[in-house]
């Protein structure tokens, strides 16, 4: 211990082998537990009564016995208890969390005329905003996601709102000022594209003003056939200027790619719109929602920009969507992971979206793609892990150099079976688990309230 | 008030509108409340601050206002919540409870030998038996059904024991000790048909010599390919001798149908080999588990006998076995339920089983008959309630004569929204609750503990 220095201190090697002192941060410790996490879709690394290292919110990794150079670290022991990577969802909706639920037995047409837009159409009032987001950001701190991207609605304060919930709650977040300018009802269709853009840019240096740690924008088009040319365009110089990632939504359903066939006869994929404007990950990190009728040309132009499929299960089945073949897109490679889409899914949780993406692919091998093997257990937490945490950057896994967001499931009365490998201890928890079973969770390496 | 009596006494009316004194039992009461049931299929019946009467078990229907001859009877007030018929699952097997959520991933062969078979053995053991289906009794007493058609496994005592479980609680069941002579593992495989019937005479007395209340045995071949012959022909006579109620599987998926077919090359379809052995329907009430692959024969015979349909749609999403077409079953008006299917299911709540219902009858009519109408909530909810219901004869309603079954939901906070029509109430409820918000519930009017 250095002389004359107060406070909490610890001996740290650097990555040159370098022994160093430095303040202790609250970010700074180990955990102990049964750990499983992901490295490839097609393994899971588990460490029964492992110790996973964390030093200013990034795993130095997990190891079968505590390195000397970490003892002086503060430790939470949660031995018996499995210790998973923070869940990530790649898209949803945050202004239709209120209305869960509701309209499940309709199409989508009638459902977003019904339920979801005049729904969104109340945050104009950030009074009614308020309560209502203050719900969401409740019902995430209190289940396994650690990070989401989520769209709000076009409507720029209640927006604003919704960020500072979301900073406040220690999760990891980009949430998005939607942008409509065409084809969307009173209330929720902006004047043009150039008020868009303004609002836009209005939005953005608010955030900026808001110096968030946790908290960043993201660039939200609600999709193609809601946004006229001019707006689409401004979008991706924005994009470009200030480097920020953008999401949307791509070939969900039949009648949404026949619209946008019909708004761009010329283009040769739906996706090929986005790319006109520099909106399919030329200028930035971008997340693209569905996916699930992308043919060869789409798939081709998924991969080469890099552009990340957001999976949503639930609402692809709920709305009458279809089955993405995700089997296909994790065997070209495509960077990947899971989608609550609430309110077309009905669960925040990315644990009930990992059973959504096995039960559909199931059901897709047996009545449609008979070569395809259905997902297995591995792949669906892979994508709910590392596959949507890329998004974020080295997220989703426990492996040295990954922000340590953790989650801590205590297992141990989820069936009358008790002695389980980590493996099935896993499974179980995926399917049986609920918000009552988290012990604890943190998102890089800073410890979130859980309720 | 009649003279010279004590205790409580109510005056009722009876149905020649005759006055009558009686003594006034806990199964007599009026329950105010929130109510929402099914009539038919396509519609729903609700009355907002309605009361239900229930006489010595049964129904005398819900009233806008409390009738004058209904006052002196107890009240349990239950204003602003939601109250709905104990739901009703067609088709479960305890013993699978132990391993819900394991090997989902799994094709149904893998599963059957990896996880069912091995944990069924395990019954032979009365004190894992014991252990086991405690906890399977336990999740259903906390959760929303009140009547259930279970499979236990071959071994005679622990049915006994289970079946003594299921008394205790207070809910309503069948429980079969099942039948299986052939093409099972050891362990499982009873020695020859007729040790099997030996066994199933015993146990039936044994079930008599309890005098049980609720809980009833009921006939369970456990499906054609792990029965001879001998074993069915015993079982339709048995049946037949002892008016019992039947069930079995049907249809499930395409390798079962085959194994059938190579069984049975004669059959000209899987329910006539039932049919061959006096199995199906003929000789007293009877429940077919599936009918995913049902052709227009096997749907006729269904008809004509007034078998009953299980449809568990979780289960035959998670086996890969594929998406029983209900809207035709409906639309031919067969007798129809829902199932879990736990293990195949992961959960037992019946709620459940109306999502999926809804949801793969979505993708039913998105990928395989796009001229199938998915499911109704008013469908989905009827088949949960009433149709099942049929099965244990006016059960599942609160019309008049419907023996009270009562499930009271709070459901306050189930979601921002507060002043929602009924309907809507009662879609959120399907989706969003769990036993959490269940606030009491009954079974042929006697109060059930909820944990």
């Amino acid at each position: 211990m250095p002389k004359g220095l107060h406070g909490r201190w610890c001996a740290l090697t650097n990555a040159a082998g370098r022994l160093s002192y430095r303040p202790m941060a609250s970010n700074t410790f180990v955990l102990r537990g049964d750990f499983c996490y992901s490295e490839t879709p097609a393994s899971l690394v588990m460490r029964e009564d492992g110790y996973l290292v964390c030093v200013e919110g990034v795993s130095r990794g997990v190891f079968p016995r505590l390195p000397d150079e970490y003892r002086a670290l503060p430790l939470f022991d949660y031995r018996g208890k499995l210790v998973v990577p923070g869940l990530v969802d790649l898209h949803t909706h945050a202004p239709q969390f209120a209305f869960r639920g509701l309209g499940m037995d309709c199409g989508l047409m009638e459902w977003l005329s019904v339920h979801a837009f005049p729904e969104e159409a109340k945050y104009a009032d950030t009074r009614y905003a308020e309560n209502a987001y203050a719900q969401f950001v409740d019902d995430l701190v209190k289940g396994p996601n650690t990070r989401s991207v989520i769209f709000a609605t076009v409507h720029r304060e209640s927006v604003l709102l919704l960020m500072d919930m979301l900073e406040a709650s220690g999760l990891v977040c980009m949430a998005g000022k939607v942008n409509m300018d065409r084809n969307a009802p009173d209330g929720l269709c902006e004047k043009d594209g150039e008020a868009s853009l303004l609002q836009t840019r209005r939005w953005l240096a608010e955030c900026a003003a808001r110096h968030y740690n946790n908290t960043s924008p993201i660039l939200t088009p609600r999709f193609v056939p809601s946004c006229t040319d001019g707006l689409l365009r401004g979008l991706g110089k924005l994009q470009k200027e200030f480097s920020l990632p953008l999401q949307s939504h791509l070939s969900e359903n039949a009648g949404e790619i026949a619209l946008v066939k019909e708004l761009y006869p010329d283009a040769s994929c739906y996706g090929g719109v986005y790319q006109r404007f520099g909106l399919f990950g030329e200028n930035g990190r971008t997340v693209m929602a569905h996916c699930v009728w992308s043919g060869d040309e789409e798939i081709a132009l998924l991969k080469k920009n890099s552009v990340f499929v957001a999976h949503c299960p639930q609402s692809n089945t709920n709305l009458a969507s279809g089955i993405a073949p995700v089997r296909r897109y994790l065997e070209e490679g495509l960077a990947m992971g899971l989608g609550s889409d609430v309110a077309g899914g009905v669960h925040t949780s990315i644990f009930r979206a990992m059973q959504d993406a096995i039960a559909v692919s199931k059901l897709r091998q047996c009545l449609v793609a008979h070569h395809e093997k259905p997902l297995t257990i591995e792949e669906a937490f892979y994508l709910a892990t590392k596959g949507g945490g890329a998004f974020f950057g080295n997220v989703g896994s426990f492996e040295a150099g990954y922000e340590c967001d953790i989650l801590v499931i205590d297992d141990a009365n989820l069936a009358p079976r008790v002695s389980l490998p980590v493996k099935e201890r896993l499974e179980r928890a995926v399917y049986l688990s609920d918000g009552r079973h988290i012990a604890a969770k943190w998102a890089r390496g800073v410890r979130c309230a859980i309720g």
